[in-house]
């Protein structure tokens, strides 16, 4: 008997007929006598309904009113699943974040899991029963209110309810059969990786590769939670079920401990992130204080700014500040900083979203040099310009315009030798 | 300075261009001054897709699913609602029936409610927060799970919200300007009533008036909550914001106490129910007990029966019972009677759904004899054959054909002089 944490995204329960395959998953594992928690997500394109509607409503909207509607899509795919579960014979129910409770921190749109209070679903899992818990959401305690964990935290909810009841590994049903080298639809000769790190997943998560939220896969590597990322269309009686301690068949992708990855290769894999934007700061004062006066309202507004370019002072006194934000925080991150323009004192703020953020991830680098320099040659090879660099122990990333995303991720898969042959 | 509860139902926030046009009411209550809970419904074909969703996913659900599924249409208008009164700069929350909490008892999707704490919404209104409450759902407080309220539930929240807050009046907002003497579509000459006393609105509503739901008016009865029937429609400027203990203007219908009404008729309106599906038992014994077999496993099953007509006995032994339920509920009554088969002990059951009920419904009836033979008259005038006949101190209902639905209504509301000149 294992225990078994499965969470299903959005394409997986887009309809009822695709939540009755989910339960189909579901079955093999009950019927292999493991113990079950399925975590969801809203039904495909429901969720941004949601926020379409939030945002027709006011582009400034309150926050946990935000929550209180977008939350709604997991409640229904839920209930949905644990009435198909019982139509087949299984016994389940559905979990709200307030039931259970999942507890969160008030940071309502992005809020993080606080705590996870495992010992009713145990309960009710070790009777037999099949767990449906909604993703994506918990409760801040203190006001009582309904919590988002941000786009994509399905993924950390599963992770942590795993973690919650012990599980023997966190499932993620997806609509790629595992993680690649690259994104296959750029790359077409891209590779699945049977194994990969946690800290190798973390900056592919983090760096544009949709297929697990950066926040799980800390959680996971913390807690040296197995994940593993596994394909729902897959015919569920292809998938073996999960048996405790054994051998894991070559199926999906795993991703665990450094340690357990026989064969690394210098890079593992490139990320691209389209979702970036660039904001530079005409003409602030050069002088101590000032980024914090720049950075710190845009972190109180929890924008997170990522890549930070301070160009050389072009007249002793002022200096031009570059730096790159979510693109969908760009609007906000302006506005914090129109607020904020008598205290940093600046002449001009521009703004595009028109670049990409392109990465190499690998663990082998911390023992292997020039990937760095090989990533730079190859670029400039193709006379593509670079807007910015951050680096890493193990990965490098640069900014470019979008236009050359296809042809940088192209050129630098084969340049590391990740092409399928 | 009043308490108001205003409800608005699901066309009248079908979208966020509606849902701004109800904050605009709402706003003119906040400048009047006036201290105010909205109860609002889904989104007006959102329960519909929900309700369609939980069948494909089967036909017989765990209820307390159903409810944790349909329940989350409302979580999305309260949200969009509070964000539209905040954007406009008025105070304003959420409220999900678990938050406040509004406690029900077990009866999944038709419970009743139990009891509100009206302490925490109040001091809140106090403060000029308006309170946006979703209705049609509260919590089961010993399992904790959602439970609604049943099609039409949202006018019972308001209610019983109003009731919990001391409101001064419980304004119900729809998508007509009124209680009318009949449905308008069928009868052209029909009137809207300015006032009508809880006791026939009671029986209008529970007779087929889909204005306001039965047990929003028994709740509104037993505690002499003065319930208004309103447009949202309407320019939100030109309804006068409530004034505590003014005279009240000639605008919607109240429902009130039968003394607040001047001019009463006797025949007050005629409303017609189509939702009703006739059963019909062939050849059960006709000895006591029977009827007890029968009619225990529904109630059992919480499926309302309500015309009864037991046929005369054709061979001594045996007989024929007639009754009707909700036409939604003919399922679950048929699949009710097949488990109850043995016990009971019948030839056969077979049903319909091809009728209708007509009520005639007056307080007046009470003194003025005749009502219900003129009745009988007029439809036999028209040929009209009557199948089953119900009555009580304030109306007589009739089960016909459906066919002869709209000649029925109209011959009716001619011969008691409801036509409007």
């Amino acid at each position: 008997m294992a225990v078994v944490v499965m969470k299903f995204g959005g394409t997986s329960v887009a309809n009822v007929d695709r939540i009755r395959n989910v339960a189909r998953h579901v079955k093999r594992e009950v019927d292999a006598g493991n113990q079950v928690a399925v975590v969801v997500s809203a039904m495909s394109g429901t969720t941004n309904q949601l926020v379409a509607w939030v945002r027709e409503a006011s582009l400034l909207h309150d926050a946990r009113e935000y929550d209180a509607v977008v939350a709604s899509g997991e409640q229904v795919t839920a209930g949905l699943l644990a009435i198909v579960l019982q139509a087949i014979g299984i016994p389940a129910r559905s979990w709200q974040g307030w039931q259970i409770p999942i507890l969160t921190n008030q940071a309502h749109g992005a809020a993080r899991i606080a705590g996870i209070d495992g010992a009713r679903l145990r309960a009710r899992m070790g009777e037999g029963e099949v767990a449906v818990v909604t993703g994506f959401q918990g409760i801040e305690p203190e006001r009582q209110r309904i919590a988002t964990l941000g786009r994509g935290g399905s993924d950390t909810s599963a992770v942590a309810i795993a973690i919650a009841v012990g599980a023997d590994v966190c499932d993620i049903y997806t609509d790629v059969d595992g993680v690649y080298t690259t994104d296959p639809r750029i790359v077409p000769k891209a590779r699945r990786l049977p194994r990969v790190s946690y800290e190798e997943m973390l900056e592919m998560a983090s760096l544009g590769s949709k297929v697990l939220q950066t926040r799980s896969v800390e959680l996971a590597m913390v807690n040296r939670m197995r994940t593993r990322v596994l394909s729902s269309f897959a015919d569920p009686g292809a998938i073996p079920p999960v048996r405790s301690g054994s051998n894991w068949p070559d199926i999906g992708t795993i991703v665990c401990d450094e340690d357990e990855i026989v064969e690394n290769q210098v890079v593992s894999g490139i990320a691209y992130a389209k979702d970036e934007a660039k904001v530079t700061i005409r003409r602030v004062a050069d002088k101590p204080g000032v980024a914090a006066r720049i950075f710190g309202p845009l972190a109180d507004a929890s924008i997170n700014v990522d890549m930070i370019v301070q160009n050389l002072s072009a007249d002793g006194g002022h200096t031009d500040m570059t730096f790159t934000v979510q693109a969908a925080e760009l609007p906000r991150a302006l506005e914090v900083l129109r607020k904020a323009k008598e205290s940093v004192g600046y002449f001009d703020v521009e703004s595009s979203d028109d670049v990409v953020k392109i990465s190499v991830i690998g663990v082998g680098m911390r023992s292997h040099a020039g990937v760095a320099a090989s990533m730079f040659k190859a670029l400039a090879e193709k006379n593509i310009n670079i807007l910015a660099i951050t680096t890493s122990e193990i990965k490098v990333s640069v900014l470019i315009d979008s236009a050359y995303t296809e042809l940088a991720v192209r050129t630098l898969h084969s340049v590391y030798g990740l092409d399928r042959e």
